[in-house]
């Protein structure tokens, strides 16, 4: 256990200048901190650790050979460019995955959920690979690991039993994606995935790349599997694009259902696909959190999973400047992702874990606009990154 | 003068290696350079000059307090906290205009267009500074002054009279806004400025955001005046938003008479407007350019000026990932820049001027996706910035 801190200085969330203190990893009161090492934060603003609330991290090419992209147009035309990389470029799960996490790491990104791809020619090495990396790296980051069935699931066959197995190998959740565009069974695939989670008590993430009216129906089944098996808190739908496209009625109605049900909406703010109606969601009560989906890989090649400039994408994507609009976004890249994720003990209350990241900058508008880098990032106390260096003994990775 | 400069493999738009030979101030065959100063690229991509084809040089607020963005969220809203901005905080068009070049400058970008606010409150005063601040940076970016008459011109009397004044004084460009959601009179507002730019022999740079079909007819009205007064290749329009959102044929109609009339088309990308149909309007021949817009004013408080990370931009709003489309982007801010703003001697033929980027990067679409920096910046053959730092004497600035 790292020895007590006292960070004197630090503009929570750019408010009043105050000091912390962590103890045994978790903010105490002052009076409970005795011979302490101190660190002047000069008045920066200090973030809880940013959350990055979805990525692949077994898919990322950092480090690796240049891939020259002439993937076709369509998600399928990419899914299959996806899995003949997988088998051609031989890509490690495991080894990728560090790489991407000690990437990310420097912007202060303390919590990653990622779905990993379960598919009949990989099986489930890409979840043992994730969780290899998780263990070796669990003094740094929290990783959530999704057992996704990226290729589909019921029409590959073998695909659900490979999703039962990865939850026991130590999956989190369980995945999703398009019941109708891909699978083309809304309720089949829905059903078998809250089966899934039923039974194995896990909370559901399902990718929602279906559009408008189509993408409205798979939404309103998720929810009705929501409360029928009172999974409240513990679904959360990626993309959902077909908020951003709905007329404002039926947009309202299906937002007012999503905080009744307490299921999370995950957006990237992605600036060619449809923009979701970020104010509103927030003000329905609706939990939203962003993340960086893939990061440099077969998909997209850029990607760098700083969650404040994902923050500065929201704020673009939806045409604001404002100071306060700004300040929205950082939170939904950290408090809105800890809630999305389910994360306890996060915040800079006593006992939440002493986890925090100090950004060089005057205000949280700043720190949106212009994601100022050289931060420094204490995790349960540890000092790991300093003005952007490595601060502790960081493990090697490959 | 510079001395010769022998650049060693480098590769020319991600192209095969080669060697590069520049000699007062423009490339030459090998024979014609003796003791020439040697660089080594190491294989580096060599980029001809970043254009910078659209920004607002004197109203950034870099190096100043920050401006707590409270405005409102319509263009009108804007364009008066701008004015207010510009009494209340003194933002000094000379020393801003300076800071701006600076900060670009590391980037790689060697040529700008800047629009540069003309109004009854400030009279030519912003285009005076920037002037200055042109003449006193003239070895390290050329810089083209659009009188820009931000706040309207028929409506404000005493407008016009100060454009033709800014012309007078130096400015190279007209500028033109929103002939009819802004100025109220489309005809009258086109006539005005194409007057202007006949009486004074000068290009014509037109802001447009107008929407939809009111968008496309006030484009025919500036097409029909670039047919009437011959200024096929001196006209460009900004945003051009209606082209993002006309039914196909409409906007296949209109793009073809943009390439024979020879109109650029200069587009920022924003992920908030309409997108528009960037290779289509490459494939038929239109001339295609990109700017910054503002960085870090009163309009939007973020921005760096890197024209290889616009380049990105313009690839994520159109959903573009292949390697080949992202080639194509990179284009838009190099090349495309160049013929939008008439630049002479641009590239890397023997006779251009000597001007060039050196990005450490694999491929192009490295470049545009990851926007590798510590770049080395060399104009008319002096190394300017070398792997991110200062190279030569550079003047100092407030």
């Amino acid at each position: 256990m790292a020895a007590d801190l006292f960070i004197r200085n630090a503009r929570p969330f750019g408010g009043p200048p105050v000091d912390l203190f962590i103890r045994d990893g978790r903010f105490v009161a002052a009076n409970e901190v005795r011979s302490a090492i101190e660190i002047d934060a000069t008045g920066h603003i200090a973030l809880p650790g940013l959350v990055e609330a979805h990525t692949h991290l077994d898919k990322t090419l950092v480090g690796m050979d240049w891939f020259e992209n002439r993937v076709g147009p369509t998600r399928n035309d990419r899914i299959l460019a996806d899995r003949k990389a997988k088998r051609e470029l031989g890509i490690d799960a495991r080894r990728q995955s560090a790489r991407q996490i000690m990437q990310t790491l420097p912007h202060g990104v303390l919590h990653i959920r990622s779905h990993v791809d379960v598919d009949t020619e990989i099986g489930i090495a890409n979840i043992e690979g994730v969780i290899k990396t998780r263990e070796a790296l669990r003094g740094l980051v929290d990783v959530q690991i999704v057992a996704f069935p990226q290729s589909g699931m019921l029409q590959r066959e073998g695909t659900l039993e490979l999703m039962d197995a990865a939850l026991r190998a130590g999956a989190d959740i369980v995945g999703g994606i398009d019941p109708a565009t891909i699978e083309r069974d809304p309720v089949r695939h829905l059903d078998a995935i809250f089966e899934l989670a039923d039974r194995h008590a896990k909370p559901v993430d399902i990718h929602l790349h279906e559009p408008g009216d189509l993408g409205a129906f798979c939404l309103e089944l998720i929810l009705e599997r929501t409360r029928a098996l009172s999974l409240q808190g513990r679904v959360m739908v990626s993309h959902a694009y077909c908020l951003g496209v709905l007329d404002s009625a039926r947009q309202q109605a299906l937002i007012e259902v999503l905080a009744a049900e307490r299921v999370a909406v995950m957006t990237v703010g992605s600036p060619s696909a449809p923009a979701l109606p970020l104010r509103l969601m927030r003000q329905s009560g609706v939990v939203v959190a962003s993340g960086s989906d893939g990061i440099q890989g077969t998909w997209e090649p850029w990607g760098n999973g700083d969650m404040l400039e994902r923050a500065k994408y929201l704020a673009q994507r939806n045409g604001m400047t404002n100071d306060s609009d700004l300040e929205e976004t950082a939170r939904v890249c950290t408090y809105g992702g800890a809630e999305g994720l389910g994360l306890d003990h996060y915040g800079f209350s006593e006992g939440c874990f002493g986890d925090l990241v100090l950004v060089p900058a005057r205000t949280m508008a700043e720190v949106v606009a212009l994601t100022p880098q050289k931060r420094t990032v204490i995790r349960r106390g540890c000092v790991l990154v300093r003005g952007g260096e490595p601060a502790g003994d960081l493990p090697a990775i490959e």
